[in-house]
Parts: C-alpha cells; structure tokens; sequence
C-alpha cells in the first residue's frame, strides 16, 4: 500500500527517523553506563520497544496499567509503573506478576506505602516500590532532603509485602528550557538530587540499587550521569516540535507526523482547510509557551520534505484545522483540495494517542512513499 | 458494578441527565417546527443517538466517516457527515449508500463539486451534496452573498452524479460569546444567513429543501428558526463547563464526567494528584478564554454533588492531573490518596474521545453509585 491510498487522517511513522533516534539515545546510555529503560508512554507500541530496548536490559517504563498489561502480553517482563500509583490498581499489577512479569511501582506518600503492605498481603503478592523524587518539577515526588524520604523508606522496608527497591524522578521542568545550557543545568539538578535521595536512604540502612532519572532533554544533554543506573527518556523515539524548538532534536528526527487531506480554501483569508483537527492532532499546545508558536503543528509535504517551510495549522476545531502560512503567502496552487499533507505534532505523546496504530513508512529507504507496515498501539487505561 | 469497582480513569454517563438535556433539546425544535438532526460527534454513541432521535426524524449529523459506518451498522441510514468531503473518502461513502444508508456530504468548493461528480461516475454512485455557507464561523463556507455559491450550485445541480439538497451552516462563533443577548444575535445571523443562501440558490433555478443550521448555544437559544429545516446540535447531549459558563447550559445539566483517584498531595503547595492527566481530560482549554478558567476540568465528589466546589485541575501532563483549591484551600482530609472525584470536562467531545465507552450511572435514581450499562463510543476515522 502507497501512503496516498491511505485514509486521512492517518498516524504515520518514519522508520528510518525512528531508527536513528533510538540508536542515539542508546549510545548515549552506554556512553553514561546507565541502562535505558524507554518510556513507553509516547510510541505505545511493542514494534518500537522491542527496538528500543536492543543492546540494554529489556526493561521498560509505562504510564498506565494497560500498557504495562500489553506489554507484559507481548515478552516484557520488567516493566516500571511510573505514575504514582492508586492503590486499587494493584489488583491489576498482581495478575500480572502472578503471570510472570515484575512491576516495579511508584509512590511519595506514606499513607499509601502503608496500604501497598495491605493490598500485598491481600493480594498474596510482593510488590517493589520505587520513592519518587521531586527534583525540581513541582508535580509529585518528595524533595531529595525530605524528612519524609527516609519515613517511607522504612515504611517500605520493614512491610514483608513491599521491597523498597530505590528512587525515581523525572526532571519535568526540562521542558521548560530555552536552551541547551539549561537543559545541562537541570539535567544536573535532577542527577544531583536523585543521587543524594539515594545516598540517604542508603546512610538509613535502606537498599536502594534504582537511581532512575529521566526526560528526553536531560538524558540528551546531560553531562554526566554518575550515580544514576537508568534513564527512562520516552518522546526522544518519536520527537517531535516543541522537543526541537528547545533543543532535544531536530525538526528532521521528528519521525511521526499525520497525514491529511486538504478539504478546502479560503482564499480571502490565505488560508487552506484540512481534515485534521483538534482530535487528529490533538489541543497540546506546547509550542506556544516555546521561541516560535506553531500553532496545532508544522505542515510539510506528503513526502515530509521541509518545502512548505512555517506553514502550520493555526486554528483546530474537532475535525478542521485552519492552515495558515506566514505573512499571510499561502501556496494555494501547491494545496489544492484534495493534495495530501503532513503535520510534524507539537507534542508525539498526544498527537499519537489519538491512532490505535502507526502507518510505518522508510524515508530513507527508495521508495519513502510506501507503507511496510501497520504498527498497533496501546490506548487508554 | 459500582462506580467504586471501576478502574480510573473512566468515563461516566449519567442517564438521567443525558435524557433531560435531548428531552430539552428535543422540545425547543418542535417548539420551532424544525427536525432535530443531533450530532453525534459529541457522544459518538448510537445508545445515545437511539434515544436523541427519538420522536424525529431519525437523522444524524457525523463529523467522521467512521462515524457514518459505525452509525450505519446500528440502523442509521440518514446521516449527513457535516465536514468538508476529501474526495477520496467517496470510495466509503459510496460503499455505505450501496449497503443501503443515504450519507449527504459537504462542500464549498466548485473544483471539489466537479470532483464528486467525476467520483460518482467512477464509483457507479449518486451523491447528496450540501454547501457549506460561513455565517460568521471564519472557518470553512462560502458568504451567503458569495458568487461562487451559484457557480456551486449549477455545478451540482448539473452534473447526473451529484443533487444538491441545500445549504448547511454552523455559527461556531457562538463559543465565542459570554452571555444569552450575544448567542441570540449569533443565532440570527446564523438563520438569516442560511435562509439567504437558500434563497438565493433556489432563485437562480436550484432545489434547495435543506437548511441546516446548528451549534448547542444557537439552538438553545435562538428565538426564531423560520425558514430553516433542521437543527444539528451535539454538545447539548452531555453538556460541559464551557457550555455552562456561556449560558448553553448549567453545571448540573453536565451528564459525562471522568472518574479518578487520589494518588498523593502537596500540603506545602496545598494541591492533590489525580490520575486522570492530559490524556485523560483532553488538553482543550476552552474556559481559559471564557469568564472563570477551571484548567483542565471542575473537579466535584464522586457521587458528582457539589461538595468540592472550585476544586479544579490546575495543570496536567499526561497521566498526571494537578488538583488546587481556591486561595488554597485545600480539604486534604476528603481528599486522601485512594479517594474518587469527578472531573466535569472543559469540552465534552475532546474529553469523551479519550474513551471507548462510557460507564453509564443514574444520578437521579435510588442508586447512584450503581453501573447500569457500559455503552460504547466510536472514535478515530
């Protein structure tokens, strides 16, 4: 199948990018001697983690229980829940290491460290827990010098239960960087406190072999990773606008994109319509608080060249987006109704969620315009 | 099942308010002699679409071919899918009208018009044409006193593949009022407009039966819909923040909501973490532009009272949903990690679409917490 057989609007995955992405981020673990343990969170896809996890331990990071149960289905047998986790989903993290898979998850509070004792005993299971650490990102996690820290350590070491099995952060404010500077500066921030988080429960007497850090700018840029034993980066396997706007790739590794038809013009305003709107592209709008505001997303040609340079989907309704070009120049000729686009997403992780599977592509290969396979994904809870 | 077995996040429907916002809408169009032909981009569900047809016409309004197919298969066979046409999404189309559905379709293109026409003879089919007419939208559709409009109606009026049945509009910019005087000026100009362009095409010789205007705010609001033949509102089957907070509706007229669980706090910032994130909740942030912005949704207790008033979700990532409270207020002790709340959405379509059915509860029956029925949506293209 060519990709102009396809319907729009179509989620489509560049292998080559996605090769070339994956390769990067796995060398630059080796170069830290840290495992990659790839957020799973952004591709969704057993295809891109059996990829993903070539060379390093096969395990990997999930932000839902349904990913960790389709991951699990298809040979993943070590898997981190790194979402704080709600106790009444143990039951479901329980089926699946009584299936034979090992579900590390992830707390900050000790009210819910007690009841994991409870569930596990329960349950009849053991469940190993990882601390989650706040170093910067102001979501959750408990600050690297907090009293608490070491309450919940002992909380988790003492229940027979739990297993205290280290630290977790995820330097979140990264993506608030401008810069690569300050992308190496938080990336220090986040090392630097998951380490001395580490370092405390250890000086407690606690075991704390998972130092895990990791966000696609601060494992792209860090400097030095020492003390850490994995990084769990996850959009670096797509990429995407807003992550090459502050710096964590270029616009020509972003490998996923939506394809789409132009379904009208208005020429009066110099603008196209096409048919992906706000749910084929999604409502994230990372790039507006970012150097240069692209709206919904990039538009580029069918075949994802750059030769409709800063066109880019300005207005979305549920299935419109309002393409619009700058200065108002709109290459009406080259986008008449019918031609078929791509749009380079703000943010993959939302943009992909909206597909149940990938239309993979090979831009590098000889014929760029050829489907070579569909790739489900794992949506939802 | 009780709404405390399910796993969170999960969509909830409530019935009764579902049947108390169509038995409104349902009133106001015969109140005003016209066919109600809901959209069901909003609920994508053909439960709901079952009952909001009831006593009219049976037609439905989709925004996506799959919708058209999915709604097909469930015994829909007079469906109008109001988004400008992609040609090459004829082939369905026109697969649909041989199983025996009738599916209108839409533009306001002429090179478009004649391509439907060369389609239908390739494809050994008949096309239902409507033009889409801009009454103030600034999205897709030609002026009511456009030239072009007359030019569009010969080219379907002429060619043996295509019947033009009239004119569709949709005044969009309806959301962008803030009080019910600024919707019912939007809903004229959204009827007169329509009803103009009708005149117009059947003045110069054309069949024009169809005029179809619509958007929840237009019609709950319009004072007269002389000369229009049917009204597609969608949102008004679940309803949503935004729609209360414009006047469509009220906060207790919201009948879809997302279910989530505590996972933990932040006593120093005075904030608790759901796991309901951006996936979860949609990343639409409509209320940022209307009178009181709720973030990413109105967050009230999980019998979906309105004990936690001004709760809302102030920041989300993806699995992550950050809850505040007015001047920081937070009540910690009824929000303890485990506990369950209810996110009302931003927007009910983008929210709902997260979800492949909804859980269906009854408020306004002996047993609030109890499941009824699961009932499933039809998402993607």
């Amino acid at each position: 199948m060519k990709l102009g057989e396809l319907d729009t609007p179509a989620l489509i995955l560049d292998r080559g990018r996605l090769m070339a992405n994956l390769t990067r981020m796995s060398a630059r673990a080796k170069h830290h001697g840290v495992d990659l343990r790839p957020h799973m969170k952004t591709a969704k896809s057993a295809d891109v983690a059996r990829l993903a996890t070539a060379g390093h331990s096969g395990g990997i990071t999930v932000s839902t229980v349904k990913e960790a149960e389709y991951f699990a289905a298809h040979g993943f047998s070590d898997i981190t829940y790194a979402v704080g986790i709600a106790p009444d989903k143990l039951v479901r993290i329980a089926a699946l290491q009584a299936a034979g898979a090992r579900v590390c998850v992830l707390s900050d509070c000790s009210e819910v460290a007690r009841e994991i004792g409870v569930r596990a005993r329960a349950l009849d299971a053991c469940f190993d827990v990882l601390i989650e650490i706040d170093t910067g990102d102001g979501r959750a996690g408990l600050a690297p010098e907090s009293e608490t820290l070491i309450a919940l350590g002992r909380i988790l070491d003492d229940a027979p239960g739990t297993r205290l099995r280290g630290v977790l952060t995820h330097a979140g404010q990264s993506y608030g960087c401008r810069d690569v500077d300050a992308i190496r500066t938080v990336a220090e921030t986040e090392r630097a406190g998951a380490v001395r988080a580490a370092e405390r429960l250890r000086e407690a007497g606690f075991p704390c072999p998972v130092v895990s850090v990791g966000s696609t700018p601060t494992a792209v840029h860090a400097r030095t990773l020492e003390g850490v034993s994995e990084i769990r980066p996850g959009v670096y396997t797509l990429n995407d606008v807003f992550q090459a706007q502050i710096g964590a790739c270029d616009l020509a590794d972003i490998a996923v994109s939506v394809l789409a038809t132009v379904t009208g013009c208005q020429r009066a305003r110099g603008e196209v319509i096409i048919d992906a709107g706000g749910l084929a592209l999604s409502k994230d709008r990372s790039t507006a608080a970012g150097p240069h505001d692209v709206g919904y997303g990039l538009v580029v040609d069918a075949a994802c060249g750059d030769s409709l340079p800063e066109l880019h989907v300005a207005r979305v309704s549920q299935e419109h987006g309002v393409v619009a070009a700058p200065r108002g120049q709109m290459p009406f000729e080259a986008l008449r109704p019918g031609t078929r686009v791509r749009v380079l997403p703000n943010h993959a992780c939302f943009t992909a969620a909206a597909y149940d599977a990938y239309h993979v592509v090979d831009g590098t290969a000889g014929a760029p315009d050829q489907v070579i396979g569909v790739w489900p994904r794992v949506n939802g809870w």
